[in-house]
């Protein structure tokens, strides 16, 4: 089962941190800037520093898009490298798609066959008829987003029907119906803690990420007393710009390790 | 105004057809495959057999992004083609993007300005306030997932909060709300022309991209009928198999358009 992929590595270094392999042209260091590939290289430093204490690193297409093709080649160099070097850590690439059945086949052959990461975040939108051939996946993990972190989550996320909330109904239908295949996990903000428990009461022990933390204003304490499952796990404590554009991405990944542990 | 490109193009022209510029892989003709571009090379000949007669092209990422960066980089060749020759054709990324506010910019540089498509089909489910930095662009078009064509797109957009259901308050909140710029268009699936007579009601003379006629089962007569708007405009009937992979897209695109004046 390919949940047990994260899992293992979870435990194997007592670490349910994500690392956010975001190579904002505009924000990495200078001395990247002007190398043949400087996403590629800025990335393999960023793992060189942080593996030790990363379960999973995800990594941002927008980044790569922003840089057209020679972007998506400097993403397939980035994920070799991890499949090749590091290839018990869990790589989640946060593409937020979705689109109708059978074009979905064009994105899961991007994402699950030329590049080969471990999972992919899809939109609920458009339901599960058409997130099928993602779903279906069973080597594949589809991270569906339920609570989103942003401030306009609850525009539509918490409009109510039948006395539940969209992200409710998300969490119930994604664990109770979509999950057939063990490979499902949700995305929820560490920036709505009292949704996470409840999200947390209605999947069991289901995998969160979950992004928010550090520059979004997300607490990590209240992240881990809401979220944590029966087994002490079920969390992905996604961080990104405090770690890989601080001054010592080494130090910064280790403190966030530690903190995370006192927590658990 | 952005959306003027495409009213001029509808009437001079008398066209409402959007064709789906979707270079499959496995679906275009033999005599592509070989070629050194054959994404790029099939795409700009059905562009020269359908364009008198084409009012816009949308194209869907996912059949580039299948091939990696050489799919990304004949997307590249055939935007730069679409608006070197035929300027006054309105240009629509498929791609159905939508993450959190500054996330956005990445997909922005990437669809507005690095492959300059003058509109993208974006999800709701963050809310405005993720989808600010798209609404801004006022040179550019958002179109807004309202009510998709797959069988499957009631489980989440049926749903009803306060007495509306969510595609309801989708079309509702785009027109009324985030449409300050107009730049806004809304998908609205052939195959609902029941839904998209109650979201003609609610938008006024919005636009919508219309996808499902043909393959998908989308009756024209009765979508016509549905979601012409007070000018005899507003709609953009997509079509992609029937065209592309017929043996002569230049008479398929003919008579479709032929059809869809007759219906005006």
């Amino acid at each position: 089962m390919i949940m047990d992929k994260y899992n293992k590595r979870v435990k194997k270094i007592n670490s349910l941190l994500c690392v956010g392999l975001d190579p904002d042209f505009e924000k990495i260091p200078d001395r990247f800037k002007n190398l043949d590939f400087p996403q590629f290289e800025f990335s393999k430093w960023i793992i060189k520093e942080t593996h030790e204490y990363t379960a999973s690193y995800k990594t941002n297409s927008a980044f790569y898009e922003a840089r057209g093709d020679r972007g998506m080649a400097e993403l397939k160099m980035t994920i070799d490298y991890l499949n090749k070097n590091y290839p018990d850590i869990f790589t989640i690439f946060d593409a937020k798609r979705a689109d109708i059945g059978n074009t979905n086949r064009g994105y899961i052959t991007s994402i699950f066959d030329w590049l080969d990461f471990d999972a992919v975040t899809l939109h609920p939108y458009l339901g599960s008829e058409a997130l099928k051939p993602f779903l279906e996946r069973k080597d594949k993990v589809s991270i569906i987003l339920c609570r989103t972190s942003n401030p306009g989550a609850p525009e539509f996320q918490d409009l109510e029907s039948g006395g539940k909330t969209i992200w409710q109904i998300v969490a119930e239908k994604v664990s109770k119906e979509w999950n057939k295949n063990n490979n499902c996990m949700l995305v929820v903000g560490a920036t709505y803690p009292g949704e996470m428990k409840k999200i947390r009461e209605i999947t069991g022990d289901m995998t969160f990420l979950v992004p928010g933390i550090g520059a979004q204003g997300g607490d990590l304490k209240a992240v881990m007393k809401a979220g944590l499952n029966s087994e002490g796990l079920g969390l992905l404590i996604s961080s990104t710009s405090g770690i890989i554009f601080s001054e010592n991405p080494k130090l910064e990944v280790q403190k966030l390790c530690e903190e995370i542990r006192k927590y658990k």
